[in-house]
């Protein structure tokens, strides 16, 4: 059964997202920052990260108090290679987004640069600030904490958050390697979708409530999602919980925010301003001539890309390469945006007193 | 059945490996180095990367002329925040523990610093080199790439090494947070051990020579490992196939040095000075004072180790906890090692005319 989703113009929904925001409270230039991530995210197919949470995790968060949309950011330390910043509990696309453009600069002069945030909140897709290095021909490296959900190795307690880790280094003519990844094997939402299916889980994506494997998806969602890997140690479970601990330690510990053992759980989310973020970037010429690298990078994709598939599978894909093409093909033929996701818009824009996006097709059929 | 092992001093078994080494052309204090990432590496437990390795990977290789005991490493470019060292065919743990030493240096100055290593050889745990950070109250990165073994997601054909990631953190009193992972789900060794007992593979572990999900050890060994994450992208093999080309970038393309589509397959160890690394630190308290950031990774530590456990797991682990419980032990009743282990440093004696190292105790019991 195809879902039926309405098509949209990329600039249709940054202007709308931005529009929305700025009916709440949040500054014209924030408010653009905002609309650009979450549009990038819908144009790499990621719907789970885009408009569809302007609603539920930033309008609505900033009616009720929970976001302060005219927080600016404070700047802790400085070194010429490292940034400290707070985000003082604004939203954490615009913080994100400058505190990497800033961490690239020092990258460009010094080498290479870190910047941790604290007081943060959801900042979208990791890859998007990772990504913001490629232009400046440098390697960027994005990571962020978040609620609770995942269990550690070995145990029954959600301690982590699906903590993703965002790598980005640039290749030839605008191709690149961006591996933007949660550090649980799956996210909450794949939970979700099995169980709207009536589907069972995958063994390895979660634990139940005693900590016991479990391909149910009511005892996945009360209980905890599990570290890349899957359960115990035999898969490699302890590397998937040691990626989620170190995202910890570098956005929380580093940043002096909010870290597991005060971490609340992520189904929790009345608690605003608890996320760290930590940027990095590297500046490739310290090493080798840019254009060097990049040639051996595109003749390092080119070689998987061409490498001889597995039965059942059409080819070799590298990290990055399935949200490129969704991104071309979402510029041509509009963003189609789920029923659901569509209604939330248009609830954001009764709310607010604006005008809803306009569709780029009245009603098409599912391009998916 | 337990296997008779035979426990040495770890004193012991580094002078061994250091004179061995000196017998075939390493100096003094290259040797010394060895030894000492060697043994580090059995009194940690993980014996596959000790002196298990000293004859086939160090001692006969040197002999046959395929690494150059006298290989001197060159700094091909180095600013206040870089270094990129060619070793020149030498072996890798001597120019691994000095380029760490150098970087750490520098990140104490310039707040952080990379360096990496081109024509380098196998250089044990990376994990060593990212605990060097640890006493200059820094966080160590170390990554190397190695001959290929692993299949990327949905391929046929092994693309990649086993590409270790080790991260080192810092806490207080002499705790830490050490990572020390492949980015496959095992390494090669537990399929060896697998068909010699007549089990079955875990899934997620291999795959046969056509691309395959496969449990039978012998398809798997002439196939090829999978990725953290197991076959194909419903468990988040793409993330751990993500994972294993970033450290090929990282140390490969970034070094200058042999990266996938030249690199050999492991299994043919014909070819020398192959092998990059990629090292970085990162000074601590650019972002807060160093005693915050320890106690609070402590706190950290401490919560997951005091988690509730699963049922079937005794407690939950922190990563390197485990490696540094084993040490104490191995520091208190010595390193046992298996009879083959065993034989191998005979053999390596007999070769060289050199006194074997002598047991701790001359027979003992399996203490595992």
């Amino acid at each position: 059964m195809a879902i039926e989703r309405t098509r949209f113009e990329a600039a249709t929904l940054r202007g709308f997202a931005a529009r929305a925001l700025e009916a709440v409270g949040v500054d014209a230039d924030d408010a653009r920052l905002v609309g650009e991530v979450l549009v990038a995210s819908d144009l790499r197919g990621i719907e789970s990260h885009g408009v569809a949470r302007l609603e539920g995790f930033y309008v609505d968060r900033i009616r009720d108090g929970r976001i302060d949309p005219q927080a600016g950011a404070t700047t802790l330390r400085e070194t010429p290679t490292s940034l400290s910043v707070d985000a003082n509990n604004g939203l954490g696309h615009p913080v994100g987004v400058r505190t990497m453009r800033r961490t690239i600069e020092k990258a460009q002069r010094a080498g290479c640069a870190i910047a941790t945030v604290r007081r943060s909140n959801h900042f979208g897709i990791a890859g998007y600030y990772a990504m913001l290095a490629l232009e400046s021909d440098c390697i960027g490296v994005v990571s962020t904490n978040a609620g609770r959900l995942a269990a550690p190795t070995g145990g029954r307690e959600p301690m982590l958050g699906t903590n993703p880790f965002a790598f980005a280094v640039p290749a030839e003519d605008g191709d690149s390697f961006v591996l933007d990844m949660a550090t649980t094997t799956v996210a909450l939402g794949k939970l979700e979708i099995a169980k709207r299916l009536g589907k069972p889980l995958q063994r390895g994506w979660a634990v139940d409530r005693d900590g016991n494997d479990t391909t149910d998806p009511d005892a996945g969602l009360l209980g905890a999602l599990l570290p890349l890997g899957g359960f115990g140690t035999e898969t490699g479970g302890h590397k998937g919980y040691g990626l989620g601990l170190l995202a910890d330690l570098l956005c929380g510990v580093l940043a002096g925010g909010v870290f597991a053992p005060d971490m609340p759980d992520s189904r929790d989310l009345l608690k605003p301003g608890i996320v760290s973020h930590f940027l990095m970037a590297i500046r490739i010429d310290s090493f080798r001539p840019v254009a060097d690298f990049k040639r051996d990078v595109s003749r390092s994709l080119r070689a998987f890309r061409e490498s001889p598939p597995a039965p059942g599978f059409e080819r070799v894909y590298t990290a990055g390469e399935p949200e490129m093409m969704r991104t071309k093909v979402h510029l041509r033929d509009g963003i189609g945006l789920d029923p659901i996701v569509v209604a939330s818009l248009h609830s954001v824009a009764e709310k607010l007193g604006i005008d809803p996006p306009p569709p780029y097709v009245a009603t098409a059929a599912s391009l998916y």
